[in-house]
């Protein structure tokens, strides 16, 4: 994995702070910046972007291939073995992941460092993807939207939410999917107006509106993809309030080019749901960033203050529920550019009748 | 779910520590202690025993059906509204896991408060399962081991690692497992010497050891179960090391009783493969707590100094790894009783030859 220009760009960001080093704890940090895949590792970089990675001894191996060209120690005392190494009277933490017990350990170990926040600064770089990472994401996103292609080949009719659920996520995973993104949201009928409806045994029968949220993951990076569907031939609501959210998302969409402010597209979506009448059956959050997590920054909103740099990826996902009858949620993962976006999960928006 | 004998037990060690109350935010403790299962919560505790649940408002009616008796707050400024209730000149944090920003945030709230580390309490309080969550594990041992004996049933020649790992865990999910409890680790020939393996694309073929470290998911509660088999006809080596882990691994359930030290069981696992002269083979971890989480306490070790406790749930896993060639490794999820030990994962740990 090249992740050298990474600790690069930290060092950077170290000096813009006055910081003359961090300690890297947030464990998808730490892959971020050496391709460390396991679960316990640190890494202490300095502002001069030398790095000095540590896990334990379970990893030994992994970390060889893994994490080739930084230095490596190998112990249980992560935090003990990077203070020995770290140098400098103002040092950095993560301190919206580190807990207060290992900051006091820090502190034993330097006495007289300043130990100061850091902010998000390792989140904020994972904001903009590189090459290698878009193409994880693109081939993520593809093996998504084949996936769902093929089951809506169906017979859907008769079959549970979970089973239909546990055959879409079969299939990402036979297509090349190294896991499932999160636990797929497969919600039919009345369920559908649920946002985040945990599939049940509930059979999917004709004249459902059926909620499909769900994402391949290809070497970290995770897919996140909706479609509303109907089930034999759709009624004038359902068509609706499709209609609604597609003219909605369509306009979220558009409106995330590079440059732009964040707060423009929920804007653009949230205004395009205020024409149709349904911005009062719109409550979730509307988009945020994915990459390495499945939710990450920056999160889409009307109060973010931020612009949008050309290769953030973020899905939008503006829907409609309406309690006790349905609801239509369509999300793309979208990939930020100076023009016009490009939707990675590239499918049809159109309201599909299946079976 | 029933949970109040646990705020019970709760009050009555912050008693103990002489605090007044404590911020549970660790979200796994949130679970034990409220029943809770969605992914952002709270609960401040007073000694007295009396809870404030708070969560966000995707959860507003999830919060109603999972924790229908305690005082909720929905908000998404836990830790205010949790500060804004609590009262005391000692109260309790979670600094194992609490984030410094976190305590910042509670510190601007409660100025005069001295706000002390709480230690692992409500960790120690899991480490006893109650009736229901004895129940849970049990199933999701049944799980697994019905799901493993399915499997056995072959064929298994000429399938990848990868495809008889899912094979696996759809037949966990199909015998009702929620999910399963971790990724699952098939270890085919030279594969099986590797600790933890992730399945890859290797062909099974006769003659191999074939490791396999799994496990259900029931409501929340993990089954962690390894068994390593041969395909055809077992060599005299396979025999030799397999035969050895399972005295060990016989020796160290054997050791679990409630009175005994834990270090006891590690010396009796130990001494067994001292005795056949395979203790350098030993590379990992013999054994931790299972529970609502697949690892947690208490760990197995040969420094740990506590005792177990009756209804302590605990894995046992010695194995033997032989780099380039293979490796065995025996793992049941164990009862702990005044009397023998209660195996939950039933089932035979001779060396199996299949196909």
């Amino acid at each position: 994995m090249t992740t050298y220009g990474r600790l690069d760009r930290l060092g950077e960001e170290l000096l813009d702070r006055s910081l003359e080093g961090l300690f890297v704890t947030t464990l998808v940090n730490v892959r971020y910046l050496t391709g460390f895949t396991g679960s316990n590792g640190a890494v202490y970089v300095s502002a001069g972007g030398h790095a000095v990675f540590v896990t334990d001894g379970r990893y030994r191996d992994q970390a060889a291939v893994e994490v080739p060209d930084l230095e490596h120690v190998i112990s249980r005392d992560l935090l003990g073995e990077m203070a020995r190494r770290a140098s400098g009277a103002d040092l950095g933490i993560e301190s919206h992941t580190l807990s207060v017990d290992a900051l006091a350990r820090l502190t034993e170990h330097l006495p007289s460092t300043r130990l100061q926040s850091a902010g998000r600064v390792v989140e904020g770089l994972r904001e903009t993807k590189d090459a290698v990472e878009v193409d994880a994401l693109r081939r993520a996103c593809e093996i998504s939207t084949v996936a769902l292609g093929q089951l809506l080949e169906g017979p859907l009719v008769g079959r549970t939410e979970r089973e239909v659920a546990r055959d879409l996520e079969n299939r990402m995973l036979d297509l090349g999917a190294e896991a499932i993104a999160f636990d797929t949201i497969l919600a039919a009928g009345d369920n559908s107006a649920i946002p985040h409806h945990s599939p049940t045994d509930r059979l999917l029968v004709t004249g459902d509106l059926v909620k499909a949220d769900f994402g391949a993951r290809v070497d970290g990076y995770h897919a996140d993809c909706t479609r509303t569907f109907v089930l034999g031939r759709a009624d004038d609501w359902q068509r609706e309030i499709h209609t609604a959210v597609r003219q909605s998302q369509e306009a979220g969409v558009d409106a995330l080019r590079a440059g732009s402010a964040v707060a423009d597209s929920y804007g653009a979506a949230t205004a395009a749901l205020e024409t149709s009448g349904w911005l009062h059956a719109f409550t979730t959050g509307l988009g945020h960033g994915v990459g390495l997590e499945i939710h990450e920054d920056p999160f889409i909103g009307p109060s973010q203050t931020g612009k949008l740099a050309s290769r953030t990826v973020l899905t939008m996902e503006p829907g409609i529920y309406v309690p006790g009858r349905g609801g239509v949620r369509i999300e793309d993962t979208v990939l930020v550019n100076p023009g016009a976006p490009e939707v990675l999960t590239t499918m049809t928006k159109d309201l599909l009748e299946i079976g």
